[in-house]
């Protein structure tokens, strides 16, 4: 339970900054400017957030050249100041410890294959013919399914489900209460009722993935969902079958994906957004957080369909006209026709 | 972790279908025609896909009468092709194996009646007066409360939990981080602050009902929270106390359903859909997805509220509007009375 | 698994109401009028449900002063009924059992701090220097973090997962699958992708706070994420890092709160509602259900913003006249210039 310290000095060599200051001061810990104390490091990047400087407490300021004579204080100069911030806060990190290698109360099939540099916490549970890669993390709790594979450095929290056949990248981080690879929700109509579609496809998260909490990515009908390499995903996050999630697209909390969805690359998806099945979206397209998208696009975009949020007595005036627009339209319409009637013609016409 | 395999003569005697090729051929899988090899089935059931059939690698494919003539190679005649499909799915499922009988880590109370064909995976945790019926799976991680059953065939996956007089049907499939029978969300408004309404009522779940990954069933405040047989619930799904759901009704993911919400049989409700408390909806009613459900319906129909997708620039001038509708009503009245005074009155009036 | 059994004297006792009947007639549970028999308890507070009283088997009503001259059996007359409800809920409240003290397969750490009369089920896993309070029940499952505590009496159900540092107050109830403490959606975009931000901030829970099932509540970035004595909320909320919810305020299910956002208290929010993030919202601030609430406000109200569902042959007309708004007020502007033209002039102007 040790508490990081790190020199300025160290910081500026581990973010590849300029140091103006006292590069022997040790800090512990990353603060705003407002809440910082001595042994804590802030970081300044936008104009608005300047009059905090003369009165903080900071022990040390990442800012970028532009900003470097507002401060007098300790300093670390820095190209892009929000990247070395992130930078910098994996070294303050101080997640729960799990103890290296199997521990005993973790259940662990005979052939599954586990990297002896694996550390798999108490009642764990992993299948047969699953893999576990080398410097993987099982928290707590944590299921991995039969032939399951989960590869290096892998980060998994407690009581994440991994359902059979689903393969994890590298570097990825998977939160509490996330299931991958449950089934999609496919059945078929029938006399009887719905005869259910059983979902023989998998699951393939890239590398660098970041899932939040509690999020359901469910395997394919046939063939598999696929979260491509760099993808970052909020909590609570709803991803059908056979979904694809294009390289580096971010979805936030909230959000559902409906099945065979093709999401391009670098896409943001803001939150309680839902998504049509069996659409394609574009490349770098953007949506507005409430969006329904029922149709696909081609072109890179920014869209959006929510309503704007009133007072519920305004409200209730307007949105019951909402159910009266086509009329509305008509009424217009037919206002233009005999208006044009009665006006003097234009004789250009 | 022996590959499943099928002859086409056991594959055709199965389906009740009509073989035409060679009996003997072995199929171990279900791929679609573009990816098929040749021991994998394929099925086809709409025109736009004949087009894949004469590069198909495919080992067989199932189809109806209507374009049997389209196919040279190895098919299964059928009536129902989507349903033949959904029927030889479940030959190849390949499910997490859970071995029979009682895993030595679990948690069994010694008043709780485990059937002895059922299976209890490890870390399973089973209370007093529980009842586990034959059959059963439970996978690893999974809690039964206190009087709790479940019936015969059920199928519970990882880390679910079922808190405690909780019952549930036969043949039901239950996915990973689902929660049944959590505390409805009763509170009375005191000077204190919110009292606790504590939650007395349990849940019934019904027979053949698949329930996704990540739900909450809420238990009823009094009486019980009642889910009919042949329900099918996505992920992510919310069931508020004392909802009911009628047969056979079908629950995209991401939906919500407010307490006392009493939803009929063979309804629809597409994903995202938020439906609204102590309200009646008809049997056979059919709602799109982000559909917001204020009031019931006493008739069978489609119902649908969302607002239209738009590139943000357009949207932010429409959307404005919204607020302004019942001004803009109003204005068109204000025109039609202004004109209506200006037109040549019909004699006919 | 004893019925609890009170006589009615004793209830009126602990209702601190007046009882007219049987002092000694036996009740053992709670149930509404229509479906109550000789040894339940019912409570009426709506003129409404009046009719029911004659034909009722209940064992006795909790009634107002007002109503008190309908009803000829055996009463409880209350100043608030439906608190004194709520309060006699409790009586007969049955939870699943855990023993006190720890179960040995529980895994706990050796600088945790259980206090003695603490009930912790099969399964736990306790980290380093976490803290468990008098009177605290873990049901099974539960994974609490290094350094997180949880305070006296408070009851957490089970598969709950406690991030690291997660700071839970007294007299809390929080159910299944929920997740505390993982981390905020933060991420720096970078030339190679998204650049974690580590979030090294924690969450604090006030007392007497109950959350649901299948909640996910995000650890600040720096700082804390705050929820206030006395909030409520209902399944599959999120709560992005460092939310803040003021006291007493109350959440339905499937709501998402994005990050930094600051909601005050006595708030309700109405299930599906999506606040936007680095908000205000105002103390005594109410949101129907499926609000997208994308701007703070500085005074209490009534808020919304969705629109009403319709059956889909209309919702498609109007639908689609959504994305023509501003060109239809354009028009009645158009419109109402053009008819000035033709009116006569008002000598008064």
């Amino acid at each position: 339970m040790g508490i990081t310290k790190r020199s300025l000095s160290e910081l500026a060599n581990y973010l590849d900054g300029e140091l103006v200051g006292d590069a022997n001061h040790m800090i512990s810990g990353i603060a705003d400017l407002q809440t910082a104390g001595p042994s804590e490091l802030s970081f300044i990047n936008k104009e608005s957030y300047l009059h905090y400087l003369p009165a903080s407490s900071t022990g040390a300021v990442i800012l970028s050249a532009d900003f470097a004579d507002k401060y007098a204080g300790n300093k670390l100069i820095v190209s892009n100041t929000y990247l070395a911030y992130a930078k910098v806060s994996a070294l303050f990190e101080s997640l729960s410890v799990v103890a290296g290698g199997i521990h005993p109360s973790a259940v662990i099939a005979a052939t599954a294959n586990i990297d002896s540099t694996a550390s798999i916490a108490a009642n764990c549970v992993v299948g047969e013919f699953a893999s576990i890669g080398p410097g993987v993390t099982l928290y707590p709790g944590v299921c991995i399914g039969d032939r399951a594979s989960v590869a290096e450095n892998t980060l998994i929290h407690p009581n994440v489900v991994i359902y059979h056949a689903v393969s994890i990248g590298k570097n990825c981080i998977i939160h509490s209460g996330t299931v991958i690879g449950s089934d999609g929700f496919g059945f078929a109509p029938s006399r009887d009722g719905w005869q259910k579609i059983h979902q023989l496809g998998g699951v393939i998260i890239g590398d660098d993935v970041e899932i939040g909490s509690n999020c359901s990515i469910d395997r394919g009908a046939l063939g598999n969902t696929i979260i491509h390499d760099g993808v970052i995903m909020d909590n609570l996050v709803h991803i059908a079958h056979n979904v694809k999630i294009g390289k580096r697209s971010a979805i936030a909390g909230c959000v559902g994906i409906a099945g065979s969805a093709n999401i391009g690359a670098n896409c943001t998806v803001a939150g309680a957004v839902a998504i049509n099945g069996h659409i394609d979206i574009a490349d770098n397209s953007h949506f507005h957080g409430g969006t329904i998208v029922t149709k696909g696009n081609t072109e890179a975009g920014v869209f959006a369909s929510a309503t704007p949020m009133q007072e519920v007595k305004k409200w209730r005036r307007n949105s019951v006209r909402y159910t009266q627009l086509d009329d509305m339209s008509n009424r217009i319409r037919q206002l233009e026709k005999q208006l044009k009637a009665l006006l003097p013609t234009d004789p250009a016409e």
